[in-house]
């Protein structure tokens, strides 16, 4: 057989149940703010339970335990989607979002960590419903992290092995181990630190409710808010600076923070995606701060917040929003747009291309230059002191290639079915980056309810395909993948 | 001595030389038309030959004829910069253009054959210098030929090496041979080609003084144009399709135009990048000419010539314009905006990216997914057959990125001079990819007078990067270069 359908069904069957399970979660919040959605949600928890646990159980018995590769690829993109598909019901049930189009679009912004939305009147949601919403966000990025420390560097995508072997407590072999191990580390943090901001939201003075969506969606790099002015309509400086932090942290790789939270500070320090990853944030904030301080007659702590909140939430793909940043100077208009291409850091929940394949990109390029004058001499790119396989070189300038082209060829794409240019690429951009908003009519202060059906739809896929990091979809596509080997 | 100085300054003096003699060939048509620019004409001419000459004669005795690869990388910028220099006289001492930052610019986008323009009004300037600037932009295609077919591949530049090998008559040894023997052989179809294009567009009914202008800057893939509305003004369809065919075969590889001419249709028809540069020109022309049919109620001949002519246009880098094409739908624009990064085909004299270089690209982009299944296995990219050695590949897989990576940078370096989003982004496209018309404020019927002047300068540094394909002048920038071996 050429897949092992079995076991990657189990596996589907399992992952619907949790995703059931998670639903449930949803109800106190029903219960306590009694807006009628608990019917609804009972209902589709119940449904997604029940359908996980009929695949699971009709799969149990007799499946091999053996997971080759191929069956990796399959399992991810499958899980991903069906997590959207099921994940519809909430929004779908309890008429918040009538329509299947428009669930399907928000719920995989949701398990993508994107943060794009089709609401126009997000406070007007059941509160249940909305919680269920930056609840995607959140097992999204907890997918992200199992994903990118123990599946994505044994199918070998995208220069992931790079970083992975300094993760705590891996030795290279077995899937199993890796993610019982690691993952489960890895979640503590995860768990740890969106707790931890919850309670200083709280303090900072947001309702107990608003604190737990947006810390959830803080630590999933997802940007969803409960507010339609997202974080613009907390304007304590204090609620702005903690969000901020904790977005740097989401986008800073957690085998690091792990590292971190032991005390291992020179591990940290030592560790070349970090220190460009902080040296961006410090660079541009300062640039931001400047050019807003310039030229918006703002006081100069309210710029260099700005600056800062909004530099962090595009690099590390979050995109919450406290300005309308399309109303800037027309550099920092543009800037933004470079941004969405940066990513923060592999590992951490961020999407995008991620800084660490930027380093090795730039590093080859200036080498290459050096090549061309000693055409025989070997010269690799070196990250952390070690030299990187040139494989893997090759494999990150394949992505970022391959990444470019899909961004270029959407664009065209989304402009046909009408978008103008800037909404074009900005959708196409702030998507396949899982950031959130993007430029022209899905800019920060907008939503994408007014893209047409097919739009949304391509979108989708686009998100999708920037989260599992290109390569686990494209390889289903090429006739290599269903060949008998 | 790390560099050959002295044989360095000699080629440079020669080529002062003849740029000066070239300014004479202007004075046929100063002293036909009258309009007072015979001795800004002169004087000009004069004073780049003598110059020239000065340092030629200087250096003329006891040096060494042993050129080495850093010494070429040296001339080849240094030639194109004194060139500019010099051709900016013309213009300053005639008044047409009396800032220098303008002429520079104005002559860099000549030599360049790019085509940006910062006259106003160009059919108020004096027919001589008129003249002149279009001259450049022949000249610049001649230096072009020169060096994609000689220089380039010897100094190992981003995939040169491919093509070359199929040239006609060389073998890869020595410069000296290659620019004797390949050179005038491809200098003789480009002066044929230019000859041709002349008798048929005056044939066609342009005057013979703005046939052979048209001529010459077709050949170039250059763009200048007599006329202020470019190729609009003339609205005869024969004079159209005769452009759009004479920019096709500028951009078509000039060694191939020979194996063309000399029956050998097997060898050009089995060029992959041949196949694909006609196959995207046709596709393109099919989809921009139903869109302009379906959007502007033109008629079907005058949507397909529109569609054509942009087309070819903008692939070959020319950037004649017959239409405002930031008029038509939005699909078209980003479509445009796309092709800016195509580029036509090596050994041509096209600029921007190259289409072997894209098809290397997306060859390899396909080809990773498989090395994705099959991590041991050497899966080569394959072209016309043969197998493109790893070292190249990787070379142009770094090419591209460099000319993304400076294209971003570029378009917030030129946001922040002050050019807003579509402007910045399109100035700089056009620039680097030395086509000519943008976007914005530098659309096809605008100009770049209205840019600042530190924005032109840097225009124009990227007209100078772009044309000698990065790589030779950006390894001056490396302390490798200038280190001692």
């Amino acid at each position: 057989m050429r897949f092992n359908y079995k076991v990657i069904l189990n596996i589907l069957g399992l992952l619907l149940l949790l995703n059931g399970a998670f639903m449930m979660l949803c109800i106190p919040f029903s219960l306590h703010f009694q807006e009628g959605d608990l019917m609804p949600l009972l209902t589709s928890g119940g449904i997604t339970m029940l359908v996980g646990y009929i695949t699971f159980a009709l799969t149990r018995r007799n499946r091999s335990k053996h997971l080759k590769k191929k069956d990796g690829y399959l399992i991810v993109t499958l899980g991903w989607l069906a997590m959207s598909v099921f994940g519809t019901l909430p929004y779908l049930l309890s008429g918040s979002i009538p329509n299947f189009t428009d669930a399907f679009f928000e719920t995989i912004s949701g398990f993508t960590t994107t943060g794009a939305t089709i609401l126009t009147d997000t406070e007007s949601v059941d509160k249940g419903v909305l919680f269920w919403r930056s609840l995607t966000q959140w097992i999204g990025g907890m997918g992200i992290i199992v994903l990118a420390v123990a599946i994505l560097p044994i199918l070998g995508i995208g220069g992931m092995q790079l970083f992975v072997a300094e993760a705590p407590g891996i030795s290279p072999d077995k899937l199993k181990p890796r993610i019982n191990e690691t993952a489960k580390r890895l979640w503590l943090i995860y768990v740890g630190l969106t707790l931890t901001e919850m309670m200083l939201l709280w303090i900072g003075g947001m309702t107990f409710y608003d604190a737990i969506n947006h810390a959830l969606t803080t630590m999933a790099t997802g940007g969803f808010s409960t507010k339609n002015a997202s974080i613009a309509y907390y304007q304590s400086p204090f609620i702005q600076y903690t969000i901020a932090f904790f977005m740097f942290l989401a986008g800073t790789n957690f085998t690091l923070t792990y590292f971190g939270l032991h005390g291992k500070f020179k591990t940290v320090y030592r560790n070349e995606e970090f220190r460009y990853y902080a040296s961006f944030c410090i660079l541009l904030t300062a640039i931001f701060a400047i050019s807003i301080y310039m030229h918006s007659g703002q006081g100069l702590e309210k710029s260099f917040r700005d600056g800062l909140f909004q530099v962090i939430s595009i690099i590390t793909t979050t995109g919450y929003v406290t300005a309308d940043y399309t109303q800037w100077t027309f550099s920092i208009v543009v800037l933004i747009f470079v941004m969405m291409f940066f990513g923060a850091s592999a590992g951490s929940t961020a999407g995008g291309v991620k800084i660490v394949r930027h380093i090795v990109l730039i590093k080859n390029s200036i080498l290459e230059l050096k090549r061309q004058l000693h055409p025989s001499a070997i010269i690799p790119v070196r990250l952390n002191k070690k030299a990187v396989h040139r494989n893997i070189t090759f494999n990150i300038l394949a992505f970022i290639m391959i990444y470019i082209s899909i961004f270029a060829t959407g664009s065209v794409v989304m402009a046909w079915i009408g978008a103008d240019f800037l909404t074009a690429i900005g959708s196409v951009a702030t998507c396949l980056g899982n950031i959130g908003p993007g430029l022209g009519d899905v800019g920060p202060v907008d939503h994408f309810a007014s893209i047409p059906d097919t739009g949304k739809w391509f979108l989708s896929f686009l998100m999708l395909l920037g989260r599992l990091e290109l390569f686990t979809v494209l390889i289903l596509m090429t006739p290599y993948f269903w060949r008998k080997t």
